[in-house]
């Protein structure tokens, strides 16, 4: 069936979103609701495709039905298009289905030529004004339609400015414009080798291709891959009759948000610029006022922007971000759209929004994106801290983040991929400066406001960002920006705090907030809802206190090689490791056992009562010897430099442990319970540090609650000699100490082989904690260190994987195996307690699977516990949903 | 329910071998048949499984039963068990449902004592002879019951000998066996501290524990890991009459097959040893006669033998291996068992035993171990090889062997399990020897005929043997052997030739059989029965047509990369890999495509009419490349010697590449397509290369069929990218050569992923084929480089693995991933090619579980080809057995 493939207005509505693209459906859902839209119609998504799917030739009978739309817009608003006297005029604007601000073009001022810029300054009865809308459209059109630089444009307007002696281009005289318009014609006939067309239909027609075009220029490609957006979507063009927001001061443009976007506040929230039109607030090239300055200066315009934004909240139940002009005093609007928003305005918009009755808790649920409250925790400058500041900006974007100042998105990528933490510095960012940010820690711009290009990125990403932080002086030509008389080089480091808007030189304390309360308050709605455990993959007291603060219901994965790693006890772990028999290593062990002991005796304490799985050794035992180049340099030198013997022969035992050690491919080497079963001694330590320090709290009047994991397991003889080991260690220290202890043994399944062996594991096994890290790499065959720089990156640009799997599961994949795995284990062990403790376990897509295929928890990193808990609550009501459909559907039949 | 635990000879069957043991059936077969075998009865291998369960107490109504069992014997023979005048004796022998050949422990002559060797003596006439058994039952039991060491029993021996002035223990008088029986008392006093016991029913209950704990010595559980015997089985024990083979020369004892075992030729073939008791034919210590020696010396006895052969390869329709007794003329039968063969005399033994009307060929096809059939195509020394040799023994297992001499078991292990190739140099092989068998490429010894230790053992592992090879001296203390006045360190290389038994100094060439008319009967009626294809991994010209000739039906695994290794060639591949520039690296790359093309040419060519799979590039490209070391050092001597720049330049730039291609984890890295999809030009020339090839060859009139294949995809994009790359140059070729090529593009299935989504690969591959080193690898998460060394060993000695998973594919983990990846993608593609081609592919096991699942083919190393033929062959055999007997278990119901 062939979609309609022109909606007017007046005919479409806010569902049909997919078809008119997000402004499409906003301004007919505006006009709908009985607001001052200006009339226009659609050319859907449909006409997109079938443009990009047609070798971008518009499909037949679109140019005959722009027409017959253009007239009936002539007829609505007694204007002609094209005509000398009292033309129309007409914007075009890209619109689709998912936001993607500023990425695709619009052009205004459509229908103005040669022949009628007089006619329309006779009619608008402002010489000045015309000029000036003549000049934007050859600006736009040449830029957009008929790629001429912005810079050829600029330099002529620069030039008329100095010419004039005036600072702003609104100051330009009716004179000076004409010698604009004259210069911007012959700049367009030099640079595009044609001159600007005079035919406004060909206008129309051009621009709207271009429009279409713009789906596909590079910048849109980058943020649809940076936002996950399907390529297939398309966008919807709209054709709109044109209001002014440049006729004067009784004229102006602005865009504003029902509530504050940064703290959820309930305020109009925004900025308005008069005389002035839509794409002077965007670009951020003037600074614009606060929306707020309008309820003194304009109190009538002030009301009817409260009035239409209260009208449009209670319609849409949602915070609106709103793009409106006023001409000569009226409003008219041109676009609404759900509000973007900080994580702490998402929170707190949902949560008073569920008080003030206009959704409910499920709604305000699904109303936060779970990945974006990673924000809440993003760390912010440590109050306590006394040093002094560079300068402060406006607070674009929060969180803090410290890094080397780069001058261009080019280098900011280019370091960022070294993994150097980088700030991008720049004047104002463009849509060209993407790549940049996505590597960048954060942002400062010297210039615009809340809604400049650099805020709405960097919030939408996460990233800190200070913006219009007018002290700084940016020389990025020369590699400094000087900032009350200091200077500042490219490669020094600084702090941007982007919830306070201050700039600090050098790396300064960061802490990281709680969580306010109506994001504790939204979490408890959460924790009522979700079905799906949360734990944390903690390995020291401190994680496992920070991740119990932040709603962990236990530790789901307890690394204690980390504990290996303090330097105070790697030389014991090394003369472990390099023992020539069984008793040295024996008396190694036994230095270390004390050690462990106490870690186990914290992070069960500070997990009292909650359970506590703690993964036995797990990584290749050279991970904790020095590298080879470094052992045999320093036995040259400690030769050369005349060492006693017997340090010289310990420095070679242990090149030689690491000799012997060295693997081919370590991922898949000699680790994880390979390790146990070898070297049992190692395994039976760590146990019996375990059990004593369970022993321990006990005796005290704790409840630790104790889980050991095997890592690695891949055949049923492993688990069961593993099984054996531990349960034999437990029954020893039961008896020294003459007490119970409670335990349950289990494995982490992380090779393909675990998953499909599944029900032999279970019976043995305990429960199951699937490591999608290592179950990634060897589903796919992927070494993780490896792939990151070799290939992943070309294969996320090329589509061949829609996602890093190392960041979501896999599921067609990998997501199959823990599928089998599940099943198998439980088929043999029907309450065999089922999680996943891999770094996915805090990705929002990655809990819905989990959540989808009956596991019992998720484990993730303290900081991601939050996100885990409201995703957890919102996979579990998209499945109430979809069973509420599945009914319906049942009952329709 | 119980089993019954005792058995008469006459009371069992051939059918009852697990219940009875290998001897046991067999003597109570033979006993059924009417042959004559002295009386006995048999312990099951049930009583083995209680004694161990039990603690190594024989279960409760065993000693009774032997009592009562003991008794039936006295009325039998007539005689009483102890008795001063005469006295039974009897033998207690191991016989475990699988044959173990001198693993386990026998004790021959029990009820002699001190109270009746002179009425034994008076009865048999001979008091040498009586003495003679006694002393021989001292050092059995003292031996084997009592821990004894076999040396001090010797010394004893020599001693005698040594003052008698004899040679042979046969020479001794009964005075100097007085004096040894006394001297064997006191040193079994010495040893073992308590007396050799005086009570004959102590003698045998204590020899009869000790047989089931032979069970579990150390040399019987390696020769089970060896020969993959469950350890469940058990042993039976035979208690019999003795009979006595040293009664003087009219009595002997034998062993003997009734074909040779070597060749197959229908003629009886084995050793007498006149005046003898068994284990001295078994101990190789005195070298016996030929039995066809007999036919002329004792033709009475050679025809008695002759009959009994006829009768029990009529009977059991096999060849049968035989062990006898001669007493005063009279031939008793002590064993009758299939015999061991060569591959050789396997193959000849079926299609002769077809020809006779003995079998079908089914059982014939059945008969022969697929796996044996490596040595047919073990190498042998080249017969234009004019070099002198060190001396000739007896050709004891064919192949020929190079290695360095290496004179104990322990060291044979040690350097072996380090790579090293080694040849075990021995005066005799004992059963002790068995781990250092193992490791050896081959055994040599001095003593010894064609059925001792090491010829049996030797042959039963398919490794070449020289056996008592008389003319070398060997002073394994001193570290050398002298021959002819030579001499011979340790670790000077030798070869040996086992097929003709020479021994030469030095590695000599070696050559290949090719098979013989009875193998080329044997393969193509297994051709006629298999399902599976059979096609070899051949990567030369050279392979092809050896593959070609030995039944290959096409090359199902063309691995480009050995090509690029030729040492003409891989100054060209290094020159591409570290090329700066696109520009450069096809330079490199049209260098690189007609040595391609020339290969594919002749490859091709060799395969006409057949097809052929080649594979693209797959390994990771540091491959390709030296050492970093190896490469810092050579720059810096470059540069200390002043060599020019632009060399040393030239290395710099290859070590730049070689670290910027290092890899953590090179078989989870960037390789296989994963090159292709960053680097398609690449692959672009192959795929050149290889349709060049196709279109000269059809110009020339060959038919090659060409199938390219995909390595490591993970992906439907990585399969669509490369499937889109290889056809694209195909229709450019197609073109440039105006005709038109018939081709294939399949992909490799070799990590766990592309199992999974096979469905998704099927849409676009035309073939799969099974990669199972790395779906092993990547299954499991083993690095086989790395497993192999650091735990692998280690997993199956502790049994947590059946098997090496290298050698024989893994059917629970990497199987159940290849039956679902055969689902899923002939759900998608009915018609899908689907075969095997990792190593696994030549192994009978594994061909049996291709056929299982449905495989097309097999494809695996050349010299392997017979071997798939066949046990593809003996798979479907299988099948259809299996078929039947449900058939037949449907009808019952």
């Amino acid at each position: 069936m062939l979609e309609r493939l022109v909606y007017r207005f007046e005919e479409g509505r806010a569902s049909m979103r997919d078809l008119l693209g997000g402004k499409g459906a906003s301004l007919a859902e505006m006009t709908y609701v009985g607001l001052p839209v200006p009339p226009g119609f659609t050319l859907t998504t449909e006409v997109c495709r079938l443009y990009n799917a047609n070798g971008k030739v518009l499909p037949d009978g679109i140019p005959e039905a722009i027409e017959s739309e253009m007239r009936v817009l002539e007829e609505k608003t007694g204007k002609r298009f094209g005509a000398a006297d009292n033309p129309l005029l007409v914007s075009v604007r890209s619109g689709a289905p998912v936001s993607m601000p500023g990425m695709m073009d619009t052009i205004l001022n459509l229908g103005l030529h040669d022949g009628n810029v007089d006619g329309f300054a006779r009619l608008t009865g402002d010489r000045r004004f015309a000029l000036d809308c003549y000049r934007r459209l050859i600006q736009m059109f040449g830029n957009v339609v008929m790629g001429v630089p912005h810079d050829a444009f600029e330099q002529v307007l620069a030039r008329a400015r100095s010419e004039q002696g005036v600072a702003s281009d609104a100051e330009l005289s009716a004179a000076s414009l004409e010698r604009v318009v004259a210069e911007y014609k012959a700049v367009v006939e030099r640079e595009a080798r044609q001159p600007f067309p005079q035919d406004p239909r060909e206008q129309l027609m051009r621009a709207v291709r271009a429009v279409f075009d713009s789906w596909e220029n590079e910048r849109a490609k980058v943020y649809r891959r940076v936002h996950k957006i399907p390529e297939e979507l398309g966008t919807a063009v709209n054709v709109q009759a044109m209001v002014f927001g440049n006729m004067g001061d009784d004229s102006g443009t602005g865009v504003m948000f029902t509530r504050d976007p940064s703290t959820g506040e309930k305020v109009l929230y925004g900025e308005y610029l008069p005389n002035a039109q839509g794409e002077d607030v965007v670009a951020g090239i003037r600074t614009p006022l606060p929306i707020g300055r309008l309820e003194r200066e304009a109190p009538a315009i002030y009301a009817e922007l409260q009035r239409i934004a209260d009208l449009l909240e209670r319609h849409y139940r949602d915070m609106q971000d709103l793009e409106f002009t006023v001409e000569h005093g009226k409003v008219f609007m041109l676009q609404a759209r759900a509000g973007k928003r900080s994580a702490a305005a998402a929170v707190r918009i949902a949560v008073d929004m569920v008080k003030e009755g206009l959704i409910d808790r499920e709604t305000a649920l699904l109303r936060v994106d779970a990945q974006q409250l990673i924000q809440l925790l993003h760390p912010s400058v440590d109050p306590s801290y006394t040093g002094g500041i560079l300068a402060t900006g406006l607070a674009a974007a929060p969180g803090a983040a410290t890094g080397e100042v780069v001058f261009s998105a080019d280098e900011a990528e280019r370091l960022g991929k070294q993994g150097r933490k980088v700030i991008l510095v720049r004047t104002e960012t463009t849509p060209d400066d993407i790549h940049g940010i996505v590597e960048a820690q954060g942002v400062l711009t010297s210039h615009g406001g809340m809604t400049s290009h650099a805020a709405v990125v960097a919030r939408g990403m996460g990233k800190p960002a200070v913006v219009g932080c007018e002290a700084i002086e940016i020389h990025a030509q020369q590699g400094y920006f000087r900032v009350h008389g200091r200077e500042i080089r490219a490669g020094e480091v600084i702090t941007i705090d982007g919830t306070s808007g201050r700039v600090f030189p050098g790396a300064v304390p960061l802490t990281t907030p709680g969580l306010s309360g109506e994001v504790q308050e939204l979490l408890g709605w959460a924790d009522e809802v979700r079905r799906l455990g949360v734990r944390a993959n903690a390995d020291t007291p401190l994680d496992a206190q920070r991740s119990r603060e932040l709603g962990a219901e236990g530790v789901g994965l307890c690394r204690t090689e980390h504990m290996f790693m303090a330097p105070e006890r790697l030389p014991v772990v090394q003369q472990m490791i390099t023992a020539q028999s069984r008793e040295e290593r024996q008396a190694a062990l036994d230095r270390l056992l004390p050690m462990q002991q106490h870690d186990f005796y914290e992070i069960f304490k500070a997990m009292d009562g909650l359970p506590v799985i703690v993964r036995l050794l797990d990584p290749p035992l050279h991970e904790f010897l020095p590298a080879e180049e470094v052992l045999a340099e320093e036995i040259a030198r400690m030769k050369a430099e005349g060492a006693e013997p017997e340090a010289v022969a310990r420095k070679e035992r242990m090149l030689a442990s690491t000799r012997s050690l060295r693997e081919f491919n370590p991922m898949l080497g000699f680790r994880g319970c390979r390790l146990g079963i070898v070297y049992p001694e190692i395994n039976e330590m760590q146990a019996r540090a375990i059990f004593q320090a369970q022993a321990q709290l006990l005796r005290e009047g704790f409840h630790p609650v104790v889980e050991v994991m095997i890592p690695l397991v891949g055949l049923q003889g492993e688990m069961r000699a593993m099984d054996d080991l531990v349960r034999r260690v437990a029954r020893q220290v039961m008896e020294e100490q003459g007490m119970e202890l409670d335990f349950h043994v289990g494995t982490m399944i992380e090779v393909p082989r675990a998953c499909l062996i599944a029900d032999e594991l279970a019976e043995i096994a305990e429960f199951f904690s699937f490591g999608t890290n290592d179950l990634t790499q060897t589903t796919f065959g992927y070494s993780r260190d490896d792939a990151e720089g070799k290939f992943l990156r070309e294969y996320l640009e090329q589509k061949l994987l829609p996602e890093d799997p190392f960041v979501s599961i896999d599921e067609r994949g990998v997501g199959e195996l823990v599928r089998i795995g599940i099943e198998r284990g439980r088929s043999r062990r029907p309450d065999l307690e089922i999680g996943i403790c891999g770094e996915q376990g805090g990705d929002p897509a990655t809990i819905d699977f989990c959540h989808r295929v009956g596991m019992d928890y998720v484990s993730c990193s303290p900081f991601r516990i939050p996100i885990a808990r409201l995703a957890a609550a919102q996979a579990e009501l998209r499945e109430r949903d979809a069973a509420k459909a599945a009914e319906r559907a049942e009952v329709n039949q």
